[in-house]
């Protein structure tokens, strides 16, 4: 007979409240720094659960006007819940991480897009757009995000942590710093900044520890806006539930610490904040493959992606090169950023043709799942990027059809008390 | 009872020899301009076929050396079938392409991949490797390629044109020509080029023309190596048979032209010459969108993706960021060209511990179904770019195991026959 | 900021556990029938939380012998929680079901698939292999199954009801017993019995019900074993979490009701529990159609499957026709039950070639996400079925290659305590 | 520099005209027969071409009545271009087959779907619709058909051959003559017939061979209907141009045959001749694995999918059990031929309320790309299989909607010259 006795649930290692504040809880940091301790620690093949605020730490709330988003206090983000330590896990070691699942929190059922203001938290049209601050809510029905804000679509989540990776080695973090430094000491005056110097300002280990370490750690932690060796805020949707990362080990024990979940994303995060942003449960297991680093010349992480990730197989994909068509029609040279852009600014003149307004168009392609090519790298001097969205997420027919289109009134996203655009 | 009669074959409006020079041919040009009339003139609805020689017209041989390669003549490509016109497009209106099929010519079942000289081409990696030519040539089984110089590996192709386009009017090659030459003046002596400005050595039009006409073609004609606003040279792998394409109309009747066919290739063509060229035959149908331009919005083109591009669900993939990590370990700003380059580096590693040259690996992330996804551009500095090897396509398995790789003895692709590599 | 007022989960209108017998709880029925009175009703568009004990009611332990599938009581299956009345559905309606998730228990993780004997349950092959119990034990480690019974294989499940229905109408309840009836008369002695008459043992109403209606449901009420006009217990494993469903309405409010959830299953429940069994939780949304019985000439419920269903692309695939070829070699005369049957027999054969037990083949072929798809059904005398098993379940290579396998030792399922297989 | 030299055509091993009656062609034989001597011997690893005409050998026209399949000639039927003899194949052995392409003949852009007289060729409905004569003929544009017969529908095609199969040893033709005679003998009387005896009549053995022999194989040969051990006529859709099969040798040689080209199909012909009927050009190569029988316990083919079958991830699915809903009401016993009949009925229906006529909507059920799984077997009295329509494949909407259908005019397909339908 099925019993209580013969019915173990997987372990949770770490608890959070997803509506405290980061800063009082356990568990909770928001640095890269060796000589943060393990939380808790595992042997390989274990199944355990972590859970995670979201990255703000519950800065942003379930209504329907965007001043948090304007008002958030970025020195605080990202919250990762860590580490872990794995046994026997030693550098040039590749520790082996199955994402087994990323849920949001069952009484949490909500989630987040958020444009970002330019002078706080910038995004990619930032400058282009004078970005003010906007947001979606998302509903979460089960496997399925819809939002009050931007009417008609429905879509699968390809949900993934935004950000998760080993802790990196003193040696490690003093190159990154060392890099990192080196380019805002070349553009002093950015907006938005080209990168993030250590901060002690906001530095939050959820551990008790001894003053002078947790002084160093605040002083000399590496930010968690960017990607790294070590994998990072690598912002990759298909990083999923189902996904299986080989990460290299910096450091005894691997360390390993994750947060920023997603409930769905673009192959870019658009606005920043571009994902659909959740605090909640993710549920992991891991190996280790020694000597792995020097076995499969791991300089970054390498996946196998998920069985699972949502197949829309229908899609209107758009170009873009790097001219900037939507701008001053400036040549770059060989640059797919700028290609990126392009291909995404088309989508959203074409969503807005649709009836969707900018920034609606904005956090929709940050938010679905939208899948986003490299095309052409040698054909100088244009770099050229695709974007597709699938139609199958939209109510209605998206599809380019000879009479055009019956512009829609969908609205508009939550935006500013004080109506600002 | 079926006959002839009541069989009436599609036609071919262009024919070449993909044997014979492109320059000694009908219906073939290497040049974008307004002036270049059509070769051709089809209704909306006609299904038709077109004939191209390979981008180079036929100055590559099926053999296995690569000093064809070393020394071929850039001023000839690509050559273009056309152009065609479709009765009733209008500037303003949009050019529905149907690409119904793209296949080899049955004379000629097999293709080549090129790595080009540093001084002669070029490609993603020619500083890094120095390059010295290189090439592998590929045997087509039906829809399968494989190739004497890439041991273990075999997969499906996904047929598209790697140049297809409208042409553009008197205005906009006046823009093309003027934005590229600023680029070009900004960076004078770049080796590789950064852009290619007009250049009447080696223009050609295959047509009766009036001297005077030929001269202004040679003169102002863009060169066809970037995608521009009309298409062109985007590279685009999903362009593929199958899909449809959308394309802005800048002169009477769209003036549609097609070439460098290639069997396969994968998201970037890495290696210049990345793809597996072909010469071959491309089938067309056309509509037309009154004013699509203005109800897309369409700045460039847009396409749907066809329903039989190869899948292959199970991945290995590598991510790449704007660090230098195979160079000299520098920051980039937020840089995904870069970060594309980082992942291709890692996947070329990942693949010489299995036992691949790094010429037959750059190669094969060339010509292969490749994918890569643009990850994170908003993660300052770090934008963060994926590629994905599908595991499908080897007869051995390259997933990461613990045991890591017996490294297998693969040879190596075709060099020049002075041996240097 | 996130706060527990401005975040609400979805409510939960029927609560199990799933460790008690289900004829001790509230909210669990075991017979249809149009008397049995809602147990909550819902407003169209409102997200809910159904929970479910397995289909057994907790008769089955997570042990390593399978004397529990043999002495299993079958009077008590299958336990479907509801119903649940739709506010506005009449009959003639279509009621749109949204299967939004469906999950195990978190205190549960575990499943497991039976074989039954030839004299309790049956199964495809209980004649052909005079089965006698035996069973797996699955783990469920997020998305993912695997078993200690059957090494060498995990798998993401593609989760769903095996079980859900309306309610039929007195008038359809009569035509289900009378046709039914009549099938048993033709065929009294079967064995396994070809159909399931009412049957007041066992039946159970978990609700505070006058006697005379309890009785009148004990012995009218249709038997849950097989799929009818109101969906019941299709064992359609496409019917995911994911799924948006079409069910006709026969009675007032429709009353749905659901049960025997499975965590996978392929295309067929060969070995009668053949499916992962589970208890846990589904999540729904419901609409309605008016007329849309007449309007989609509904004569069974249709569907639309989920964008997340497991994909594996790589398969190895068996043909089946409709001679016993496993064995008297009887030729039938386009029987698709037989082909299938054959097909299944194949791929048991093969998989005992690489090592497993046939009783550990014929569990897997039911439990993972096998793919069968009928093809001839017009070539006299042969229907030919074709059964798919994707090649990426499995730790290690099970393509057929030209040295054959080396037999591996994947020792045996659960079996009785008394040995007997 | 590409030469003719440098460049070698796949041979074609047998040449036929699409335009000419089967039996004036060399080449083509239309019974299975081991004493059928090869026409053409390859070896291992060999690339080589196979020219089939349709499998009726040219009966049926591109025109607007159905005269032609009304009066078709069925026991000149199926033609099959072969056999192939293949060096080193001896009984025991596995010939792998790969089907490198499928397609149709440049000069005949065409085929066609048929449904056949109750008297003349039957099909899945022959008795239920009491089958006249009709037809749809497919216009081929590259990878795609339509048909002005069914307006409003185009698709990719899964090309395959419909018949495919190794020569039968003397031993096993016997076997396959005795069990279907004696189904014959239980069914004497059946329409459409049951099962089909050896008969002289229209048989053809497109060689020179000596009088005795060729009377020997019209009088024993079996015929093509129904797939065997051997494959045969098994019209399995995804046994497409890129799938690798694995089929038993039972003669020294193997002796392959191949014919009944269809350039598309569903999974189930239902139609009888259902595909979309073509003449074309199949190729192949061929390995042999030693006693691969033995290795795989090949009781019948097995094979391995194609990357590049068609993908439509929408799709409107409807279910059938084993009832005879749109007769009788009577319950049958677990029987899944009657569930697909269901299944198919339903579809039927539905497509008929969106404007389609039963006989346009039972065409293309049969030459549509439509997915059908069996569902349930265990669960009796009724077997439960699913059908599912691609909505991707129609110009207009087929979800179902809340407000249904506007029944629009398509037409009628093209039917006898006498109107009877």
């Amino acid at each position: 007979m099925a019993t209580q006795a013969n019915s173990i649930p997987h372990p949770t290692l770490i608890q959070v409240d997803p509506f405290i504040p980061a800063d009082q809880q356990k568990g909770i940091h928001n640095r890269w720094h060796p000589d943060i301790p393990p939380f808790a620690t595992v042997k390989p093949g274990e199944v355990f659960k972590i859970e995670c605020v979201d990255w703000t730490g519950a800065q942003i709330g379930n209504n329907d006007n965007s001043d948090d988003i304007k008002n958030v206090d970025l020195t605080k983000v990202h919250n990762l819940s860590g580490p872990i330590a794995v046994e026997g896990a030693e550098p040039g070691d590749c520790l082996v991480v199955d994402i087994l699942d990323v849920a949001p929190f069952e009484k949490m059922p909500w989630g987040y897009t958020g444009i970002f203001e330019l002078n706080n938290g910038g995004g990619l049209f930032a400058r282009e757009f004078d970005s003010k601050a906007a947001k979606a809510i998302w509903d979460f029905h089960g496997i399925y995000a819809s939002s009050r804000h931007i009417p008609g679509v429905r879509f699968a989540g390809v949900s993934h942590p935004g950000l998760i990776g080993t802790a990196p080695s003193a040696e490690l973090l003093a190159t990154w710093n060392k890099r990192e430094g080196d380019l805002i000491a070349q553009h002093p005056n950015a907006v938005p900044a080209v990168a993030f110097a250590p901060n002690a300002v906001g530095a939050y280990v959820g551990q008790d520890l001894d003053d002078k370490v947790r002084q160093k750690i605040a002083e000399e932690g590496a930010r968690t806006i960017p990607g790294r060796e070590h994998g990072g805020n690598c912002d990759i949707k298909n990083l999923s539930r189902g996904s299986r990362c080989y990460f290299p080990v910096f450091i005894k024990g691997a360390n390993l610490s994750v947060g920023d979940l997603h409930f769905s994303q673009g192959d870019v995060s658009l606005s920043f904040c571009g994902a659909i942003e959740m605090a909640g449960v993710i549920t992991f297991s891991t190996s280790i493959i020694k000597g792995g680093v020097e076995k499969f010349a791991l300089k970054q992480p390498i996946f196998l992606p998920s069985p699972i990730d949502p197949l829309y197989s229908s899609k209107v994909i758009f170009e873009g090169i790097s001219v900037d068509y939507h701008g001053d029609g400036k040549q770059y040279n060989m640059d797919a950023t700028m290609a990126y852009k392009q291909a995404a600014l088309n989508a959203i003149a074409y969503l807005m043709k649709i009836g969707y307004t900018r920034e609606q168009a904005y956090l929709l392609l940050s938010a679905a799942p939208i899948e986003s090519h490299v095309g052409a790298l040698v054909d100088s001097p244009n770099a050229c990027v695709t974007l597709a969205i699938p139609t199958g997420i939209f109510s209605h027919d998206i599809l380019p059809k000879p009479e055009g289109f019956t512009k829609q009134d969908f609205g508009q996203c939550a935006i500013r008390s004080d109506g600002i655009v």
